[in-house]
């Protein structure tokens, strides 16, 4: 562990605790002498191999162990992998919320949802400054795929650090300011110590196209379909569905919301003056059938094929209000994220399968969505607005690190202060040198439900194993006096393929755990319980590689009698 | 079940029993009144929640019912999910297998491996005709990922059949012939009855670009890449790898092979005389340093991203011969097939750990591979070159057949008679009519090992379970004569999450369970024990949702004492 006296007064320490070398679970912890603020703190979807995890978070132990210099959580904008490890976080690490206003509605339901009634939570706008003692932090409006996202500089001992969050350069973005370049230039004027930005999208050339393309291709669709448009997008894609009304609007149709969080959250838009529309134009779902096919639009969750989704159950043809059917056309307003590309294809067999004609990006309809980062193109004219000494690239896997490094370094950006940082380095910086001095836990932490790391990493590969050939159990009557063997053994399996097939390995394994009992049984010394458990399981283990070629797990468990 | 007297002697059945409607394990049946033949009999490689299961091959229970029959085996080429069935199926339904040399070879060769050394084995090529009977079939060229592929026509009492197998329109492929566009003008000069098309990427616009690209991209790499550089690709790449070998020869390299499929595949079509060089240009990996770093090439598996295969394990550091190292160049000469997306993308991140250059389709290096199917165009000329009366999109998932029939109905082709069949749909065809005049048992055959069969759906639901939440497990002691509870119940678990936390739900779990069976002692008259145990199970189960909103599997075991 680094000591906290380590720090001198012109330093700066950047220790990223999640989102560095993984896509998700960002968390970034900037801290001097005296201070110290966290920008945001996010949550990361476990992947297929993860049994049973719901979530998982950063390791926040590093701050813990620093909690007294905690000032506050400085968020750049409302999505999950941003804001979701909030709500376990503020439990054990109190400290106020700033944010601008959808995010702070974003984090507040959450909080609810989990019962957190009282964090303090401060709003922050374009160009809000805080003061955190030897850390002041501005707040610089940014273009992202959901609106008042915002980069924040950090004026510190060290100097100026410019933070940009998720972004994306959109000249014309439907809802919120554009990325402000002016900011970023008076930045570069003022001296950038050290850029950190955005890398999701660093292996992509050239530049991500404006979000209003999307409203056009959508309004195409929507005054060309013959019967209802379906579509599906992500439920914070406010400017989306703010476009989808307006193509509405356009064509004459009316609109209905599907899936909770997208109702919640138009809910929340509506309220907080984000989305403008009336209660004509958009209705409940339950009113579905009081237009007209041809002036229906229905906008859902589920564009990543997520099975408990909106999208899903109307392509498995079970969703309460809406029944798919031949001359319904589905857009799936989104490109699937690494990872879900099978769930997504196979939502779309199952919609092609109702009949209905489908939109999406991988079908040649490449207008239906654009991404919400950065590319090559972008990255550079960051790179070439603030000019930073040192540079750190955030957000992304390895790859987009080392790809958006090379994007510097072909620029002669940031000469021998180009650091590549994984989650747990500890970079220190002074007005004059950068150095990653320490490298400190930043595991994760498995979320099961709310029961925060009530997963660990055995009970992970404890699944693994059981998942692959399944378990076979040994359950030995032992006399509770002479400790010795004095019954049937019984032997059981669940998802073991070869035990489906034979009795004869059921028997087998009996025989086995009996020959192992009785040979020590007749030995002169007693020996312990958890040590005949141990020879059982092993010569179990043992004859069902022999005799199957698999490798069940295998348990032992005495039965006192 | 058909009755097979149901088949008029002008009358053709198709019946697919893999492939249609889900990508993989290949399988057609063409049937007449008195003759049947197989096209091709693939695997599929199951989907990561097919727990433990390794191969999944067709059911071939249709034609084991009509087995007298069977006349033979047509592969159209020597892909596993084209030929991968074949050394399960050859043991319980024998015939000949008509194929081209390359796919005969690897044929062999999967087939020695399973001690299967008596399959009767004929060679096919550009013209080959074979008669069987009622059938006659005639195998034309066609250009794929593998050299020496064929589409297949059958002449038959319906019409003329051409199934394409896998193909795209190359003009100047490597190796092997070009798709017979002649011989597809003839057979729609003669007049094609019905025909079976590709639809693997009928998703994707325009045309597939030739291998020669991909042979120039290479050469690029291997003249101007400052140390060795490391192509990973699928071993069945004959062509690729031959221009890999062309490219090291322009560039001075000498070429180095590693991975068991690779040795054995470059092997083979060295024997065969598809690969040309010599033991100069070509040597075994463990000559590696035999050539200075700028000299070498090294082509490997793993293009995939498979957890075993050689580029995973370079880029693991696992490796025995390779040991990448900064100014090496590693390229993947594939693009990853849907759902392996995230391993694809794991190795990379892992190979740039390592400090090498990677070169890959999503890096913006797009010529580095070419898919190996025809894209909308060249489906296109197909369709306009056969001028088929009837249409049956194969080889694809769902919304690939779906797309495949809307390309030719925009070509008003095959008006009125375009089927789009799944799995087990059993079509018939006259010179005058064709329609669906069936369903039979198409479903999955789950092979673990050589173990055909083995796992059935029960016991993959089993490891489903399992993966999630785990299992706990009662142990009941009973006492043999009087059927009753005889000493303590135990209780074990293992992947079940909260059991890790607290010995409180151990206890609870007990307790439970000694109620039950304490309350069922009361009654009147004797509960069979089976009726308890599911009472136990039940009460359990609830008593553990109840408490930790999860759901593990509760097993009940009764040790007789």
């Amino acid at each position: 562990m680094t000591d906290v006296s380590d720090i001198a007064e012109d330093a700066l320490r950047v220790v990223p605790l999640g989102g560095l070398g993984e896509i998700g679970r960002n968390m970034m912890v900037y801290e001097t002498a005296d201070d110290m603020v966290i920008v945001d703190a996010g949550l990361l979807f476990p992947s297929d191999d993860m049994h049973g995890v719901d979530y998982i978070i950063p390791d926040a132990t590093y701050v813990l162990e620093r909690r007294d210099k905690l000032r506050g959580y400085l968020i750049t904008h409302g999505h999950e992998d941003h804001i979701g490890a909030l709500r376990f976080l503020i439990p054990q690490l109190q400290a106020p919320i700033y944010a601008a206003p959808l995010a702070l509605g974003l984090i507040q339901w959450r909080l609810e949802e989990t019962g957190i009634l009282d964090a303090r939570m401060i709003e922050a706008g374009s160009g809000s400054v805080f003061d955190f003692g030897s850390i002041t932090a501005e707040f610089f409006p940014v273009a992202h795929s959901i609106p008042d996202a915002f980069g924040i500089a950090l004026r510190t001992p060290a100097g100026l650090v410019v933070h940009t969050g998720d972004f994306k350069i959109d000249h014309t973005p439907v809802m919120s300011e554009p990325t402000d370049l002016q900011r970023l230039a008076a930045y570069g004027q003022e001296g950038v110590r050290l850029l950190c930005s955005d890398s999701t999208y660093a292996d992509k050339s050239g530049v991500t196209p404006s979000e209003t393309v999307v409203g056009d291709a959508l309004e195409q669709i929507l005054l060309t379909a013959p019967g209802r448009v379906i579509i599906a997008t992500f439920a914070s894609q406010i400017a989306r569905i703010q476009q989808i009304i307006d193509a509405a609007e356009e064509s004459g149709r009316v609109v209905f919301a599907t899936g909770r969080s997208m109702e919640k959250n138009i809910d929340m838009s509506r309220d907080l003056g984000y989305v403008r529309t009336d209660d004509r134009r958009l209705r409940p779902i339950t009113d579905l059938g009081s237009a007209h096919d041809e002036n229906t639009v229905i906008i859902c969750t589920g564009a990543q094929g997520e099975p408990m989704a909106a999208l899903s159950r109307m392509a498995t043809g079970s969703h309460r209000d809406v029944n798919l059917k031949p001359g319904d056309t589905v857009v799936l307003s989104s490109s699937p994220i690494p990872g879900n590309e099978s769930a997504v294809n196979n939502t779309i067999n199952n919609l092609y399968r109702r009949g209905v004609d489908v939109f999406s990006v991988g079908s040649g309809h490449e207008h239906v969505h654009v991404r919400g980062h950065a590319a090559q193109e972008e990255l550079k004219t960051v790179l070439a607005l603030t000019e930073p000494q040192a540079f750190v690239p955030i957000h992304g896997e390895y790859r987009h690190l080392v790809l958006h490094s090379k994007l510097a370094e072909s620029m002669e950006m940031a000469e021998g202060e180009r650091h590549i940082l994984l989650d747990g380095d500890v970079l220190e910086l002074t007005p004059e040198r950068s150095e990653v001095v320490d490298q400190v836990e930043a595991g994760y932490v498995y979320v099961d439900g709310m029961n925060v790391g009530g997963v660990d990493r055995s009970i992970i590969r404890d699944r693994q194993k059981l998942a692959g050939d399944g378990f076979l159990l040994v359950a030995v009557p032992v006399d509770e006096e002479s400790g010795e063997l004095s019954g049937e053994i019984e032997v059981a399996a669940r998802g073991f393929a070869e035990m489906h097939a034979t009795n004869n390995l059921k028997a087998g394994a009996s025989q086995v755990a009996r020959d192992v009992l009785k040979s020590r049984a007749n030995s002169n010394k007693p020996v312990p319980w958890d040590k005949r458990e141990r020879q059982v399981q092993q010569e179990v283990s043992a004859y069902l590689r022999r005799e199957t070629r698999q490798r069940p797990m295998v348990v032992v468990v005495a039965v006192q009698v």
